[in-house]
């Protein structure tokens, strides 16, 4: 059971679940970047055969789910909940998903962050013996993202530097009380954190100072430091957002060095002109289920912190002159 | 702590947590409804100064939140969690409420069953001592989901008979493990059923048979019938949905009689025109905040099974021919 603290608010688990399966699965761009090499599925047609790219996008989930219930003795019957969430309106993605598993939903939403939370609220879950076994996933989908955040495709509107890539692809874990894998040993949940950022173009800034604060209420809350991890992984700050976080980090006291990733900053190569780097759901979930699980494995990782960071606006609230806030959701995965 | 059993999915809460606090908010048509006198805020403009209904609905959903507060000899300082979803894109309503509220958010999203998937986490998060008090709210406005969902109101498009009419209001709970209202003492998460309705113009019927999958799941795992409630509610099948509703359960073997209310049917007068009732996650939201809670104080009801249901599309998807898959979460609400 948790041991919650007064005035704390990160979750230690006493009876940690573990991930006994993942899978990921991602389109060609993402082949050709860094982590092609630590993902299950790699698509050659990021459609999927499919007319739209929102129907490519819920294929893609749905085949994730499969994928990580097929590394474990489990099927969906056996899942208590799936715990959902994505980047579309009203996360058709995740409910469709959700249609067609047929298992209890539990619908989330936390922008790119949506991983993170989903893995923090299935933790708790089996920690607490609400449910033995939980399917987490989440996905994203370049040009689903892109027509429905900013211009169809077809438009050819430019980039700017410092806009991020949406990611296509999508990831699942299966948590569960029995087996073997990784344990999720803490979550600590964002506050949103809104410096005044209102343009959508910077993104990256716009959730650096988010993930700043949930680091630094989890490391207090924890009395830990970034000595205790092997790594720091967050989402998707992309180039700008992870300086900024980088600095911030060192204003508060944390000197994150070589400890600290960023997948956003990360998952594509510079040839592939993806400005500040890449974004999406689907973004976090392919460095954490993909990379982090998968390097776990190899020994190079036994402890890390995923920092899932999301940028919470609608193109509607931008309009209206609204400012992004940011929020970050943290899990630590544990292997030892 | 909650008793998971082999096979069963509803959550039996070992140390219920209770509703310490509850505030309702709505607008002038809400008012001339038949809830009006059970609503604590009535606002005589909709758009309560703001420039658009979007900001007037997050300014609803911050009010219910102060207000919910202020019943209670707690501040927002704390709460250790909000739990928020609404039906605007992105769910802006909520993650801008979290702002300025500050507390750690998990954003939901469950369409129309939003707030009884936030009383259902939040109880369980309690429960299971993750959580000494947390607050739970939603929202929805009138003119800011038709622009959304169909069309500006500015065009007048006429609605039709089996449309219905998105409710303009907030509703706000404070869970805590401590202090004096009703307890939440089980929760039964909703699948996705999906009937192949494709028309968003008849809601409340692609709703129904996830309410009755939902419904027959709580008493089955509950071991439980219509007869040990005081109320049955649902939420905004509406006059279409809630007849099919009603219907499938006596298939079902469920006799609900006189037991069952359906807020959506009842929350407007028939002179208000509102084709088959009410929707929108404020609509259960009023229903239980408002109703429930006030008549449970008069020693009315005791024990109420709230069943929230939500409709899981985007006019995209309706757009793309994709039918409308519905989900119900259910949680008991008893004053014993």
């Amino acid at each position: 059971m948790a041991e919650k603290q007064l005035g704390l608010q990160t979750l230690v688990f006493g009876r940690p679940p573990r991930i006994i399966g993942s899978a990921t699965i991602a389109g060609p761009k993402e082949r050709d970047g860094n982590l092609g090499d630590y993902i299950d599925a790699l698509l050659t047609d990021s459609m999927m055969g499919e007319f739209t790219p929102e129907k490519a996008e819920r294929k893609m989930l749905y085949q994730a789910a499969q994928d990580a219930l097929a590394k474990t003795t489990l099927t969906e019957d056996d899942m208590d909940y799936f715990i959902g969430g994505d980047l579309l309106n009203q996360i058709i993605s995740s409910s469709f998903c959700a249609r067609d598993l047929g298992i209890p939903f539990i619908g989330i939403y936390g922008a790119c962050s949506s991983m993170v939370e989903g893995l923090g609220l299935g933790a708790l879950m089996i920690d607490g013996q609400y449910a033995d076994a939980i399917l987490v996933a989440t996905s994203s989908h370049y040009q689903a993202s892109e027509r429905q955040f900013r211009y169809p495709v077809e438009l050819n509107v430019q980039h700017k530097g410092t806009n991020q890539w949406t990611v296509t692809g999508a990831a699942a874990a299966v948590l569960s009380n029995q087996g073997e894998g990784p344990k999720i040993t803490h979550a600590t949940f964002g506050r949103v954190i809104d410096f005044g950022i209102k343009s959508p173009d910077i993104m990256g800034a716009a959730m650096a100072p988010a993930a700043n604060d949930t680091l630094c209420r989890h490391f207090q809350d924890t009395n830990s430091s970034p000595g205790d991890y092997d790594l720091i992984l967050t989402g998707d700050l992309g180039n700008m957002g992870q300086q900024l976080f980088v600095d911030l980090a060192k204003e508060a006291g944390y000197t994150l060095g070589t400890k600290h990733k960023d997948v956003g900053a990360s998952i594509y190569k510079p040839h592939q002109r993806t400005g500040a780097g890449g974004s999406g759901c689907a973004c976090v979930a392919l460095g954490i289920m993909g990379y982090v699980i998968k390097e776990m494995c190899q020994g190079r990782y036994r402890r890390v912190l995923a920092l899932a960071t999301g940028a919470l606006f609608s193109p509607l609230s931008y309009q209206q002159g609204e400012s992004i806030g940011g929020i970050a959701h943290a899990v630590v995965i544990d292997n030892n």
